[in-house]
C-alpha cells in the first residue's frame, strides 16, 4: 500500500511528486529543491523506499571538485501501480493502461452504440477488464481509474454536471464507475486532464505557469498559472474558443459571434468549406484534402482559423504570460494547413515580449487523452 | 520598529496579514482562518502588540448560544505607521500619505515641467517634503516611499526598464529615490499597485482570483490567479488592450490591428471622434461633451469602444474566471458613455457561467493611483 494513511507528512507528498515529475534526483539534489534538511529527505523518503514506490539507484562515484561520498540518486519504480485511464466520447471509449511515470503500457477502444449513462458504464466495465486481464496482468497492481469527460465536471465529488456531446447532466459518474469496476475513480474535464499530463509529466514539468490549448470540434484551453490549473471561481475557464475574434463573423452557438470556435471549431471549417467549394455534404477530411490538393477558396478557410487560433493563444499570452504554450488537438491532424498561420498570427498579436513565448505546434494521438485521465489519478493517488 | 529581524516566524506574517486585510478579527477566528493553533496564534501576535502594530479591542461580551469567555478582537493600530505613495506620470507627481490601512490622510500634487530623471527626482523630493513636514506631523512616523510608474518595472530590483510616457529606459528608480529622500522604496507598475490595493485593501479582499481593468490612455488589466498577482514568466501579463476585437479595425501602435485598445483607448477614441465629426481639433473632452449634447455618430463612437472593452473584459473571465471584476481609470470619467455598452457586450461574450462575474465599473480618482503606490510599500513591510 501507499504511505497514505491520515497524517502522512506533507515532506512524505513532495518528495514523491518530486521525484516522480523531476527523478532520478539525489537526496541533496533533492534538499535543495524543496528546502528541507537532508535528514527531512531521508526520513520522508523511508515510508516510500519501504512500500515499493521509490529505489535506491546504484550510487554514481562523483569526480569533480568537491566530490563527496557517491550519490545515489532516488527514482520511481514506475511499474509498482498501474492506472486505467479512458476517455468518454459520444460514440467510443478509449483506454490506456499507464504505470506510474503516465507511460502508456498497453491500450483498447470499445464503440457505443449509444451515450446513455447504463449502456457507457456497462461497455466501461468491459474495457477496464479487457485492459487488466489481458496480456500483461495489471489487475493485481491496479487500484485506480481516471475518467475523462469534455464538458462541466466536478473532479472533486466525481460528478457530470453537463457535458454536451454525451447529453449528460448531473451524473454521479465516479460513484457509478466505482461500482461497476471495483476500483478507485477520479472523473476529470477531458482538457484539464490532458493539462495535467503535460503539468506533471510532459511539457510543463517545472514551469510555474503554462497553457495546452486544444483544437478539434471545440477549441479549449488548460492553464496553470502560479503553479496551479486555473478552474474559475464561477466554474469557468480556459473558454479561449469563445474569445472575440472578429466583431463582424460568423455566429457563435454561445450566442454572440465572431468567436474564436466560431472561426476555427471543426463544424465551422466544414460549413466554411462547404459554402465555398459549393459542396454541402463536404466532410472535414474532404475540406482537408481539398485544400492539400492546391484548392485557394479551402485553403483560406484553413488559413482564417488558424489566424483566430494564433489571435486567442496571443491573448492567453498576453494575459496571463505562461512560460510555454502547447498546441495541440485532433484538429491538428490537419496540422500543415493550419501551423503557419497559427505561428505569423500570434507573433502579430502577442504584445511585445509576450511574443517570445514557445509555442509547441503538435497532433495529438487520441490516445492522449486517456492517458490524462490515467495521469489525474495518479495525481490523486500523490495526494491521497 | 516591526519585528521584522531576519527569522521572524511566518504566523507572525500571516497573522499580521490577515488582522490587517480582515481584521478586527478575535484570536479563535484567527486561528481557524489559518489552521494554527490559539498558542501559535497568540504567540506570533505578541510581538505585534509589542511594536504597536496590533491592539487588543475591548472585550465585547458574547451572549449567543455556547458563549464563552468574551472575544478580545485583534485589531490594527491604523496611525503606528504611515506611507507615502507617489504615481509619475509624464507631467505631473500626485502624493499621498496612507495609513497602515491604506487610508489617504493627505495629498498633494506637482507638476513637472519635464520627465528627465534629475528634474523628476528633485521634484519627488520637494513633495515628499511637503507631505511629510506638513500638517499631520507624519515624518517621525514613515519610512517607506511606494512609487508607481507605467511600462515595464522590475519590482524586485526597483527598475524602470521601460517607461513610454516618461521616455525612460533601464532607470534605478528605487536607488535614486531612496538617495533622494531617506525612505525605503518601492516601485511598481502602475496597474499592479492599484491591483495590489485593490487585493488587500479593497474589492480583492478574500478572493483567490480577481481582476482589475483600467481604462485610459491604455487599457491595462492587473490580475490575481491562485491568489497571486501574475507577472507573466516573458514579463508580459495583463495585456487586455492588445486582445483581438475586430480583426478588420482599425491599425494598432502594437503593430496588429482591432486590438481593444486601438478601438477604445483614449486616442483612438479622438481619433474616430474627430473623423466622424470633421473638426480635427477636438479633445476628448470635446467628444464627451458631444456624445453627452446628443451626437449620434461622436456617441456611436463610445459604444463601440465600449463594446471592444466588454468583449477584452469577457477574455479575461472566458479565460481565467476571476471571482469578481472591477473597471476603473481615468477613462471611466465618461462612465455614462461607457457602461451599459461594457455591460451588454460582456454579457454575450461571457460564455456560460462566466457571465455570472460580478462587475464594477466606477470612476477612478487619480490619487487612487498614488495609494496603490502606497499599498505596495505597505504589503512590502508585511513582507519584510
Ligand atoms: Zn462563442
Ligand atoms: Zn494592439
Amino acid at each position: 500500500m501507499f504511505p497514505a494513511a491520515e497524517g502522512v507528512a506533507p515532506a512524505v507528498t513532495a518528495v514523491f511528486t518530486t521525484v516522480l515529475t523531476e527523478g532520478p534526483i539525489s537526496r541533496v539534489a533533492l534538499a535543495r529543491r524543496l528546502g528541507l534538511s537532508s535528514a527531512a529527505v531521508t526520513k520522508a523518503a523511508r515510508p516510500l523506499i519501504e512500500a515499493g514506490y521509490l529505489e535506491e539507484l546504484a550510487a554514481t562515484e562523483r569526480t569533480g571538485p568537491g566530490a563527496g561520498r557517491p550519490a545515489s540518486p532516488l527514482a520511481i519504480r514506475a511499474d509498482r501501480e498501474f492506472f486505467v485511464g479512458v476517455k468518454i466520447t459520444g460514440d467510443e471509449l478509449i483506454g490506456v493502461v499507464c504505470d506510474l511515470r503516465a507511460q502508456v503500457r498497453a491500450s483498447a477502444h470499445r464503440r457505443l452504440d449509444a451515450a446513455d449513462v447504463d449502456h457507457v458504464l456497462t461497455q466501461l466495465g468491459e474495457l477496464v477488464g479487457d485492459l487488466l486481464d489481458g496480456p500483461g496482468d495489471y489487475r493485481a497492481r491496479t487500484r485506480w481509474l481516471g475518467l475523462a469527460v469534455s464538458g462541466d465536471v466536478d473532479h472533486s465529488t466525481g460528478l457530470v454536471r453537463y457535458s454536451p456531446f454525451l447529453r449528460w447532466h448531473d451524473v454521479a459518474l465516479a460513484e457509478r464507475a466505482e461500482k461497476t469496476t471495483g476500483l478507485t475513480v477520479t472523473v476529470e474535464n477531458d482538457v484539464k486532464a490532458l493539462t495535467t499530463a503535460e503539468q506533471w509529466f510532459g511539457e510543463g514539468v517545472g514551469a510555474d505557469s503554462f497553457a495546452l490549448v486544444t483544437v478539434g470540434a471545440g477549441i479549449g484551453c488548460g492553464l496553470v498559472v502560479n503553479g496551479r490549473i486555473v478552474s474559475g471561481a464561477h466554474g469557468v475557464a480556459g473558454e479561449i474558443g469563445h474569445i472575440s475574434f472578429d466583431v463582424n463573423g460568423p455566429d457563435c452557438h454561445c450566442g454572440s459571434r465572431g468567436c474564436v470556435e466560431a472561426v476555427a471549431g471543426a463544424d465551422a471549417i466544414v460549413s466554411q468549406a462547404r459554402a465555398v467549394s459549393g459542396r454541402p455534404s463536404l466532410t472535414f477530411s474532404d475540406a482537408v484534402s481539398l485544400a492539400r490538393s492546391g484548392d485557394a477558396a479551402v485553403g483560406a478557410v484553413f488559413a482564417r482559423a488558424g489566424t483566430a487560433i494564433g489571435a486567442g493563444i496571443a491573448a492567453v499570452a498576453n494575459l496571463v504570460g505562461p512560460a510555454r504554450i502547447v498546441v495541440s488537438g485532433e484538429g491538428l491532424s490537419a496540422y500543415d494547413l493550419f501551423e503557419p498561420h497559427i505561428r505569423a498570427s500570434f507573433q502579430r498579436q502577442a504584445f511585445g515580449a509576450a511574443a517570445e513565448c514557445p509555442l509547441s505546434i503538435r497532433p495529438l494521438p487520441f490516445e492522449e487523452w486517456a492517458r490524462g485521465a490515467a495521469a489525474v489519478s495518479i495525481k490523486a493517488l500523490v495526494a491521497s
